[in-house]
C-alpha cells in the first residue's frame, strides 16, 4: 500500500454519517489496514426506530441516543469528528467540512434522508416531524403544551382545535405514533388533567393513499386499521394534503382540519448532501450505485442506506438494509485495500414490523404473519436487542414496564419556555 | 365562610411557584377547605440540587425534574396553571398572566431566585449558569462541543483556551460542579478522546472573597480545599471577577485568564417578581415579610424561600428552608381560614453539605462535622431521599452507580446543532 494523502502509510476512509448504514462500516473495518475518519453533525448515533417514544414522553433522548465516541472506543482504528460535510469532491477526492478539506482513500457515504415535503412550503414551516431528536422534542413540548392550553381555555371551539392531532402518513412511524399518542393521552394525560373534558380530543390518521402499511400483507394491513381504529384513532384514506394554515390543515378535496399539530411522516428524500457529488442521481434525490454499492464512475466511493439506490433496484428505506449495506461496504473496500474487486450486494430480507401500541403488533418475516399480542412480544423483543448499549437497554426495559404496569409516561417534560 | 370572587363556596389560594416552597404550601393545604391555584412558568418541579449531574452528563432532565401535574395527582383541591405571572396587584387581591387576572383570596408568592451578576452586563451575556434545566442542559452542550472543537484544532494555544474552565464562585453549587467536571474528564472523555492531550486542560475555582464554602466550619473548608485541590483543581481566592470578553475571562485585579467557559454560581437574587408587589424589600430584590411569613401590611400574602427575607433575620437561601416556611405559610393560612391570627415562623436547622466528587462530602449537622468517604454516604443519602418520585430514585441510583463502577456518564449527547 503506498503512502497516502496524509502521509500515512494505510489508506484513509472517511465515513460521513454516524447512523445505522455508517457505524457498521466503521465495524466492519475494525481490523482491515486503513484509518478511519467517522464525521456526523451530531455527536451520538440515534436509534430512529424509537424516536415515537420520546415524541410521546416514554423514553428520555439518551435512550436511543448514544454517543459515537463511546462506540469507537471498540474501534481503535477510528476516529470521530463532529461537523457539518458540506460538500463532496469526488474527482479531487476530499470532503469539505466548513473551512476544512478533509482528504480520502475511500469514502462511504452514509447520511441518510430528510423529510420529504414535496415542494410543500407550509408542510416544511408548520408541520411537526419524526425525523430527528430535536424534532422528536420540540414534538414533545408541543403535544404538552396544546394540553396546557386547552385546560387553560373556556373557549370550546378553541379547545377542540388544540385537541386535534392530524398525523399525516400511514406508514409505521405514522401508526406507531399515533398508536403512542393516544395512550400518552388516554392512560396518562387523562390523569394529570382531571378537569378537561377529553370528548375533545381526536387523532387523525391521514393518508394519500387507498390502504395502510403499504408494505404489509393486506390481512395485517386490515388488522392493524381494526387496532387502530378499536384506539379510537379516525383513519382517512385517499385523503392527500394540500397545505397547513393558521390553524387548518386543508386536503387536495377541499376538507378542512381546524388543528394546531400536523406531524408529517409522510415521505423522504435523500440527505442534500447527496446532490453535492455530482454524481447520478434517482427518485427522491437518492445516489445510484452499482450493485456493489460503488458510485457510478468512482470506484472509490459508496453510497449506503437512504441516501442511495442500487440501480434497477429498489430497497425498502429500512435500518436492516443500512447495517447489512454498510457491512458489505466495508467488506468491499477491503477486498479493494488488497487489490481485489468490490462484489456485488444482496439484501437478506429479515422481514417488517410495526407496533400498534401495548400488546398489539404487525410483524411480516418471509412467508410468516404474526399480529395481537405475540407480534407485540416479537417487536418488543427485537427492538430491545437492537438498541446500542447494555445500559440502554436496562433502562429502556425499566421505561416500558414503568408504562405498561403503571399507566405512565415518565418524561412529561416541556423542556422550553412557553411563549 | 363568604363565596369568595370565583362565586365559589371556599377561598382561593394562589401559589406562584413550583418548587421546594411552592409545593409544601400546595401539601400543607391539601386538608385545609381551599382551593389551590400553582402556577409555574414551568410544567414540572427540578430538583436544583442535583442539577450540577445534569451539566456534567450524568442525569437525564426527567431524573430530576417531574411533572407538576403527577405531583397534584395526590392533592385534589390543587389545580395547575402552566404560565408566566407578569405582575402582582396585592391591593386588587390578583396575579396577572400576559392578559388573564386571576383573583385569589390568598396569595404565596414562592417564586425562588435568580442569578445575580451585580449589574455585570457581559458576565450576564456571555457566562454559563446552572440555575436552571435549559441552563444546565446548554452548559453540557456547551462543555461537550468545547472538547469536540479541542479534537478539531491543531493551534495548541486555541487548545488550551477551548479545554480551560472557569468556575465563578466557591460556593456549594461551584464546588459539586467543579468536582463533577473534573471527574467528568479525567474519568470519562480521557477515553472518548484518547488522542486528545489533556495536559492542557485547566479547572479554575474563582473565588471573590479569602475563603471557600464561608458557611462552613474552618475545619471543613481546609478539608474541603485539599480535596479540590487533590482533583488538579485550581483554586483563586480574593479574586472577583471584572468582565468576560471574547475567549477572556479578566479579573478585577487585572489578570487575565483565556478561557470560552465562565460558570456563574456566585451569587443570586430574588425572582423580578418580587419588585411588581410594591411592598418592601430588602437585600438582593427580596420581599421583607414578618415573622409570620405575611407580607408588611398584607395579611393575605406570603412570601417564602429566597424570595423572601425575615425582618432582621437572615436564613440561608436552602431547599430546607424553603419547605419549612412552605409548610408553615400552609398552616397560617389554615388559621387564617378558620379565624385564627397566623403565628411566628421557626426555623429547624438541618445542617448543611457539600460533595466534591466520588467518595468527599463536607457535612455540618449543628455541632457535627463529617468529612471524605462517610461525608460522602450521608450526602448520597439525604440526597436519593429528597428526589421526589420513587421512579427517579431508582433511575438515579442506577446511573449514580453506572458512574461509580464503571466510570462512565452516560449522557454525553450534544442535544443541539454545532455552529
Amino acid at each position: 500500500v503506498a503512502p497516502n494523502a496524509r502521509g500515512a502509510t494505510v489508506p484513509r476512509v472517511v465515513v460521513l454519517g454516524a447512523g445505522f448504514g455508517g457505524l457498521a462500516v466503521v465495524r466492519g473495518l475494525r481490523r482491515v489496514p486503513v484509518d478511519v475518519l467517522l464525521i456526523d453533525q451530531h455527536n451520538y448515533h440515534l436509534f430512529t426506530p424509537l424516536l415515537y417514544e420520546v415524541a410521546s414522553a416514554l423514553l428520555n433522548p439518551s435512550e436511543i441516543a448514544h454517543p459515537v465516541r463511546a462506540i469507537l472506543r471498540r474501534t481503535p482504528n477510528a476516529e470521530f469528528r463532529l461537523g457539518q460535510v458540506t460538500g463532496v469532491d469526488l474527482a479531487g477526492k476530499a470532503v469539505v467540512v466548513g473551512a476544512t478539506r478533509i482528504p480520502f482513500d475511500y469514502l462511504v457515504l452514509a447520511a441518510g434522508s430528510v423529510n420529504n415535503y414535496f415542494d410543500g412550503v407550509s408542510l416544511a414551516e408548520r408541520s411537526l416531524a419524526l425525523k430527528d431528536l430535536e424534532a422528536a422534542l420540540a414534538l414533545r413540548n408541543h403535544l404538552l403544551l396544546q394540553f396546557e392550553r386547552a385546560s387553560a381555555t373556556s373557549d370550546p371551539e378553541e379547545r377542540k382545535r388544540l385537541l386535534t392531532f392530524a398525523v399525516a402518513g400511514a406508514g409505521p412511524t405514522g401508526i406507531e405514533f399515533a398508536g403512542a399518542l393516544s395512550e400518552l393521552i388516554g392512560l396518562v394525560l387523562s390523569r394529570d388533567f382531571p378537569r378537561l373534558d377529553l370528548s375533545s380530543v381526536e387523532i387523525l390518521l391521514i393518508e394519500a393513499s387507498d390502504r395502510i402499511l403499504s408494505a404489509f400483507a393486506p390481512g395485517l394491513q386490515r388488522a392493524a386499521m381494526r387496532r387502530i381504529e378499536r384506539k379510537g384513532i379516525r383513519i382517512l384514506l385517499n385523503a392527500p394534503v394540500r397545505d397547513v394554515g393558521d390553524g387548518v390543515l386543508r386536503l387536495q378535496d377541499g376538507r378542512v382540519i381546524a388543528t394546531e399539530t400536523v406531524i408529517w411522516t409522510a415521505g423522504v428524500r435523500a440527505a442534500p448532501l447527496a446532490g453535492t457529488l455530482g454524481a447520478p442521481l434517482g427518485r427522491a434525490g437518492r445516489v445510484v450505485v452499482e450493485p456493489t454499492l460503488q458510485v457510478r464512475g468512482h470506484p472509490d466511493a459508496y453510497a449506503i442506506g437512504d441516501v442511495a439506490e442500487i440501480d434497477g433496484y429498489a430497497l425498502p428505506l429500512l435500518a436492516p438494509v443500512a447495517i447489512q449495506q454498510g457491512r458489505w461496504a466495508a467488506h468491499n473496500i477491503a477486498r479493494q485495500v488488497h487489490g481485489a474487486a468490490a462484489m456485488p450486494f444482496r439484501y437478506r430480507d429479515k422481514g417488517i414490523m410495526a407496533t400498534i401500541g401495548r400488546n398489539a403488533a404487525v410483524v411480516q418475516i418471509g412467508p410468516i404473519r404474526v399480529e395481537g399480542f405475540a407480534g407485540w412480544m416479537i417487536w418488543l423483543f427485537v427492538h430491545l436487542l437492537m438498541i446500542v448499549s447494555f445500559r440502554s437497554r436496562l433502562v429502556v426495559l425499566l421505561n416500558w414496564a414503568w408504562d405498561y404496569f403503571l399507566y405512565d409516561r415518565p418524561i412529561r417534560l416541556i423542556s422550553r419556555q412557553p411563549r
